[in-house]
């Protein structure tokens, strides 16, 4: 099997691929907030992707994994080499739009260049979870209709590329995930004033967009995804089987279990 | 003319209707915030809608508004009027959804009763804006690609009864209006950090869902919204022609102009 290369981004998943494959070369960009030490992460600057390229070949790596929040670019004009340069048309047109379009894009770039791009979900495949209830004895019928009325907010927005979460109450859509992402989606939730919410839990609804590529950006949730959803009041939290990322697998079930919040996976 | 009811909630909407119509009655729900003097308010409890129905006819009122915020109510059951325990099937079914089918619901149940159900913007035309720019000098090629990727987003938004508003800034979405409101929206954008949003800024987008009943529920702005806009770093405020209450408008459009802030209302 080649080599395989890690560009890393912030969180515990470009962690978790490292340790499963100590021969894995990691790169990151400049200024990305990344858990590996830094001794083990080779920097590039965005603004130079011609020269990660070519470092990647040099290294012997033919396949790239893309994992961890990645923060959207401030490129630097004035420093663009040929590659990036030969590139801006396509870049300037994808960062208008979602996250989606830039992400497929970069997907294009890495094979027009000879790369395979895999998922982190492809590697490590007990990351995700499998259908069923993970935590928690039952959920009530209320709350299926939460699951569901979620899961229809975020087919809506699929075709706008937005939205990989929203919360649900009692039918009620109290926040939808935008680039902030789901930490800031769940703290909002927490600051609803209590003459709206009334007695309501709710539900967090995290799933992949309907048709996105799951090499990059997986929606992942941790152990503090679930403490900051028990501030907020919801009584669990719904995933995507097989697409969600699980952080800190028994933390994060731990964490679930010991604060009365259920985690139910669904096809 | 026959008599006006005015339903009313919070904000300054019910005043200016009330002033407009100084043989209006007014009536509001036990607890409900309204700007209006409480001498001037007949209290009625929602358990009770079969009172509030009879009162309303014997004031000699035909014709209803409903204005103003209006919050969702927690029903004490224990309370209920025979009126209100035979409409529990169909309360219950819309509580489950949007605001929009709750809504739908009430007019329906003024107009069985025999009132007629009209719209603000009916009663004062002036309270909405006609087309063009109201505020401000010109809106850039950027700047009109994010209005109408939030127009995109609201749309495909409005069959799942979600959202009068949106923020988009250089193409990225920066929030989504839930039940909080366009305050909450606007303090959630204000919060974005500086990494994620660049040097983006961003309109508020703010309209009707799409085949919306502008009877109830009206979106609306006000010099309030045009302070956090700007709190928000936003560039202006794109809004629906005739579909938008602007609340104080002199104040609010002075409030946008001292800020620098655009007020563009589109058909």
């Amino acid at each position: 099997m080649s080599r395989l290369g890690i560009i890393a981004g912030g969180g515990a998943l470009p962690v978790a691929l490292a340790a499963a494959d100590p021969t894995a070369h990691c790169v990151a960009f400049a200024g990305a907030e990344v858990a590996l030490p830094e001794a083990q992460v080779e920097r590039h600057r965005l603004e130079r992707l011609g020269a990660l390229f070519d470092a990647l070949r040099a290294a012997g790596v033919s396949r790239v994994v893309m994992a961890g929040a990645m923060m959207r670019p401030e490129l630097d004009h004035s420093a663009l080499d040929p590659v990036m340069l030969s590139l801006m048309p396509r870049l300037a047109q994808a960062m208008q739009g979602g996250d989606d379009g830039l992400l497929r894009l970069v997907i294009a770039l890495f094979e027009e260049q000879g790369f395979a791009v895999i998922g982190a979900h492809e590697l490590l495949p007990d990351l995700t979870a499998e259908p069923g209830l993970l935590v928690g004895d039952q959920v009530t019928e209320t709350t299926r209709g939460d699951i569901q009325r979620g899961r229809a907010i975020l087919d809506a927005l699929a075709p706008v590329d937005v939205g990989q979460g929203c919360v649900v109450a009692g039918g009620l859509c109290l926040g939808v995930e935008t680039l902030q992402g789901t930490d800031a989606l769940l703290d909002f939730v927490a600051a609803t004033p209590d003459h709206l919410r009334g007695e309501r839990r709710g539900v967090l609804i995290k799933r992949p967009k309907a048709g996105q590529d799951l090499r990059v950006d997986m929606p992942a949730i941790g152990p503090d995804t679930a403490r900051r959803a028990a501030r907020a009041g919801l009584e669990g939290i719904a995933i995507a089987a097989g697409g969600v990322v699980l952080l800190d697998r028994p933390e994060l079930l731990t964490t679930l279990r010991d604060r009365g919040l259920f985690l139910l996976a669904e096809p």
